[in-house]
């Protein structure tokens, strides 16, 4: 017997897709999935935060709320649709201060209107502190998935990388780094850029950083049967990472390779497309080039070495 | 300052939907919402079922997966939809031996199979125990509300009322009531039956008994601005109810009324539609009248009282 922990999450969903594979719909496996409702694309995500993991240091109900929205938009950016409701099941504690609650639908309620989404409906029962979100979106273009990468692809990303992690270090350690810090607080999902990736029909393959983008990177490789070489010179630097990373003396990779809580897109697309993209007016960085084989490579210094996916994975630590 | 369960969930709700009304679509408040998607009515729920509140005594982790599907699809059947997907989050504590969050998803799945929906993604997080579901589904009719009931309508349930009641006292005190036991662990979500009074077109409000009779009752009339005379002696009894009310000595109008659980549907339809309702062949029990007013009074042995709306409440106690 083995337990949750053991196994940890990616083997776990692995293992329960064998089970399940089968609909007809872009299904179980992908940052969303996708039903096809009399000819409209209607994308649908469902994921959990709570205070147990989510809520850094000196985050308020407002923030966690927006967190949850967040964090179910993001996905739905990353299928290339635009959100146009959420539902929220919140479980609390009975003793909890009601104002709790209020606030963190307000917060819910304040990233939804970023994107243009409505308040669906909801739950609300006795719990821990969670916030079980479901979000749902209408992709007019391209349904953008993380199993399309072919080799010669190019990979980019569409934001400084690192900033999330940075703000949870600056949190714990009382850092007064702004930037950071709102990037925990309150995370832009890039529902602009995925829309303009789903419009312009470039991008073969499509995920959120959500889990760190070695993890990304493995995610879109296993989903694709490719390679990828990532080059550690071209990685953007997301805000705040510098000074925490000096401050505290942490390897600048490890928050920039590993840190979760991220939610800029990483996406591939074929060379001859690059002039697309440059018109798009995205802020866009290239990063590295999909290859033949299944290894995610890190190129530093001219030197090559495997990239290791030790992204956040629930239930296991590290 | 007020804690949750000084407020309760009823009010809590209450007080949410009064910042977020204006949605165009049918949306917070009934059991599910509903978007237009390109003429094609998409209804979407989420529930959360949890090991400390949903675990009966004896219940397997299939039958807690299959609950947790049933809840969800029960919300989808009392809007008139058919089910075309599920989503499942599941948190479980990370000690939790793998092969539980497994059975929990051949539950789910088992459950899908019966009313013919898929499953489309989900999430795992560690957590005290529970599955977050949200169901999608498609309306071809009429959608159904809590809100149209009308002075002179009939009220009308699908089926025995304080089954599931009567099982969680089985299940608790060892009394082999395998009905009961079965309504507490499989409940069937009235998915036909929802179906057909969507596409005959007659039900003038719909909910289901998921909150107990009383509760479900108060909330058609809270929606459609009227009251119901129910007449105790025509409501249908659930199986087991009388044996385990005489074993134990309980009230039955304690399980019929104010069980919980209960996956029927409560609905009304004008009189001159009787005869439509006779023709499709549902297992269906008029049970009281819709009247003018806001009362839900009970009729039993010719007396009228006012229906206590105790219905099972989360937070609170009682």
């Amino acid at each position: 017997m083995a337990s949750l922990k053991d196994v940890g999450e990616r083997a776990l969903i692995d293992r329960i897709l064998k089970d399940i594979r089968g609909s007809s719909y872009i299904g179980p496996g992908d940052d969303a999935a996708c039903m096809d409702v009399n000819g409209t694309k209607v994308v649908i995500c469902t994921d959990i935060v709570s205070f147990d993991k989510h809520l850094a240091e000196g985050m308020t109900m407002k923030d966690f709320g927006w967190l949850a929205a967040a964090v179910n938009f993001s996905d739905i950016a990353s299928m290339g649709a635009r959100p146009v409701g959420i539902l929220a099941a919140v479980s609390l504690p009975p003793e909890t201060d009601e104002e709790c609650l209020y606030d963190i639908m307000k917060g819910i309620m304040e990233c939804s209107s970023l994107v243009n989404a409505d308040i669906l409906g909801g739950d609300t029962k006795p719990g821990p502190g969670s916030v079980c979100g479901t979000a749902v979106g209408i992709c007019d273009h391209r349904v953008l998935t993380r199993g399309g990468a072919r080799p010669g692809d190019i990979v980019a990303v569409t934001g400084g990388l690192g900033s999330a992690a940075a703000g949870w270090y600056a949190a714990l350690n009382n850092i007064d780094e702004k930037d950071a810090l709102n990037a925990v607080k309150r995370p832009i999902p890039r529902v602009k850029e995925g829309i303009i990736l789903s419009e312009k029909g470039i991008a073969t393959s499509c995920m959120d950083i959500s889990d760190g983008l070695s993890a990304t990177a493995a995610a879109i490789c296993k989903s694709s049967g490719v390679g990828m070489d990532i080059l550690w010179e071209a990685l953007p630097k997301g805000k705040g990472v510098e000074s925490v990373c000096k401050t505290l003396n942490i390897p600048e990779k490890e928050l920039m390779l590993s840190g979760g809580g991220e939610y800029e897109l990483m996406f591939t697309f074929r060379e001859e497309h690059l002039s697309v993209l440059h018109d798009s007016d995205m802020d866009v960085h290239i990063i590295g080039k999909v290859t033949e084989g299944n290894r995610t490579n890190l190129i530093a210094d001219g030197k090559s070495e495997q990239m290791e996916s030790k992204g956040y994975e629930h239930f296991t630590k590290g």
